[in-house]
């Protein structure tokens, strides 16, 4: 696993465009994708004041209204490398700037992939971001309170938030950049958590549309990442899951494995109270998977040499050597020109 | 005005990288600014079914909470020829969308822009988006129905739209591309009526980061433009108001009259029932802010000979027009290399 670690450093330091060189595309762009139009009936009349001070006007809330559209941005590399699009997906209460400009201000993955030559993808998950939201939704949406991620997130270990910022404890070396936090928690959204399955539908219509293509997902994807993959598997070509919150279905693996996966797992998770059993999720699976004949990779990044990485493996300090472990497993699984 | 129109269309033709070229840029990337952190308190606990089937967790409202900052996202072409950013912010119910693709497929302003060499920014607006939004905020958010914009936005006359699509009117030789009138309203996101200051507190905290620039606004942005002019004339160098719904304060023009403005209204407004006033705000400012000193050109775009245009006039079919149009301006008063 140190080679392995050691190799795709190289590749990052070697192969790839330099980050100083200017990003070249061959275009760029945007599109809505999925979602229906649905009838609201049987509302009262509102008085609505548009403007303040001004007028009440009289808001009619019945009719026809769309929903459960999602948003993509594209960005299409003029050195194209890549086989297939890649598709980013992010995680639970947050948008595709999971993938852009780290909360320190560094370059993400988005332009990590696009500068290794991806036809690259990222999009809001229906109800999140530019996908827009909508009040046919079912149940209240769920906002986190501005300690949560920081340890459920393992920047540090449990019972280590404090509202004051000098008696917060991290783990040992931990990669997320700390001063960063308070701009990481302006990156969330509201998230419902009745919506899985319109989430679901609007991925499968992207995939439809982009691909054969390969998925990356994050956390709350990987459920995402999963079922689509287990819905399309002709055009899912390559999973790559960061701590996805659960695996795939065990039962459906005959008609997926011809798909290899690779699942990163970040540090202090195998003995975290939480997340050794979501990682066990990943566990099991990859163990039915290769047991089935399947291609599946499972790297805990501290076995890889690489300490202190939280769930949040992108905005980490070393989020580029972790990109490039992934560039060199595509390049290995052949998707790279 | 016929003859700047004409001198517009030859410099989009003659002076712009074409759109078959690739987009070369220095770097790209997003950052969230403005926001606070507010304390919720005396809320009751709530039990939430997090995944579908799964035992409900105890979820505890009350803490702090990161609210009301702004998404912006960046793009810096490597042949710079714009001496300032540019900044494109969107109307009501919409995000930076309004800006990228246009809802046929076509490229709106912000490639436009990008290859004309300017350093562009789009943002979107506290509250839709990327920007997130919150439960703190006052009232209820709005959504508009999926006919709404079809008559308010001047696609169709008032009285025009129907739900059966081939009984729907548009106004004579209309721009908009009325097949992706669909796709257009998946870009909608629902809105407050209660939070322009807290919009606007996010505007002039980007200004006070980016700029000096020029900002170009529509619709409901038009107000947050002249409020932001107000607020930081020395950083607003120049104001490019598409179909604004308000103009600015008469009272302040002898603080903002240093800053060259340009307004652009659509084709069937002069005599519009409603829109006839929402231009008036604008023809009267013009009128004072000319009195006064100040370089204020008001174009009404038939007038210019373009005939048709909606109050989505980025999404319309003759876009690049309009934006040549408005190159032109700024390069006339002198903002290009």
């Amino acid at each position: 696993m140190r080679k392995f670690l050691a190799i795709a450093i190289l590749c990052a330091t070697a192969g790839l465009a330099s980050a100083a060189e200017p990003i070249a595309l061959r275009d760029m762009g945007s599109f809505h994708i999925g979602g229906r139009v649905v009838e609201i009936t049987g509302k009262p009349v509102k008085e609505v004041v548009f403007t303040p001070g001004g007028v009440p006007a009289k808001v009619d809330p019945n009719g026809n209204y769309q929903v459960e559209q999602m948003y993509v941005q594209y960005f299409l590399p003029q050195n194209k490398k890549g086989k297939l699009p890649l598709l980013l997906w992010h995680g639970g209460g947050l948008t595709a700037v999971t993938y852009e400009t780290k909360p320190d201000g560094q370059p993400g993955w988005l332009n990590y992939f696009i500068r290794a030559g991806w036809d690259t993808y990222i999009s809001d998950a229906m109800e999140r971001g530019r996908s827009g939201w909508s009040s046919t939704f079912k149940g209240e949406a769920i906002e986190l309170p501005f300690g949560d991620p920081w340890e459920r997130f393992r920047i540090g270990p449990i019972g280590s938030w404090n509202d004051d910022n000098a008696k917060r404890a991290t783990f040992p070396g931990a990669q997320f950049p700390i001063d960063a936090y308070p701009q990481f928690m302006k990156q969330g959204v509201p998230r419902w958590v009745t919506t899985d399955e319109e989430i679901i539908k609007a991925y499968i219509a992207l995939v439809d549309k982009i691909c054969p293509c390969i998925v990356l997902v994050h956390s709350q994807s990987g459920t995402f990442g999963y079922r689509v993959l287990e819905a399309r598997p002709d055009k899912v070509k390559a999973l790559v899951a960061i701590e996805p919150t659960l695996a795939g279905d065990k039962n459906k693996i005959a008609s997926v494995k011809g798909t290899p996966i690779l699942t990163i797992i970040g540090d202090n998770a195998k003995d975290h109270p939480r997340w050794k059993n979501i990682r066990q999720h990943s566990v099991g699976y990859s163990e039915a998977f290769k047991a089935a004949g399947g291609d599946f990779t499972l790297v805990d990044l501290p076995d890889a040499g690489l300490k202190g990485n939280s769930h949040l493996m992108m905005m980490d300090k070393n989020s580029d050597q972790i990109a490039a472990m992934i560039q060199k497993w595509l390049t290995d699984k052949g998707f790279t020109n």
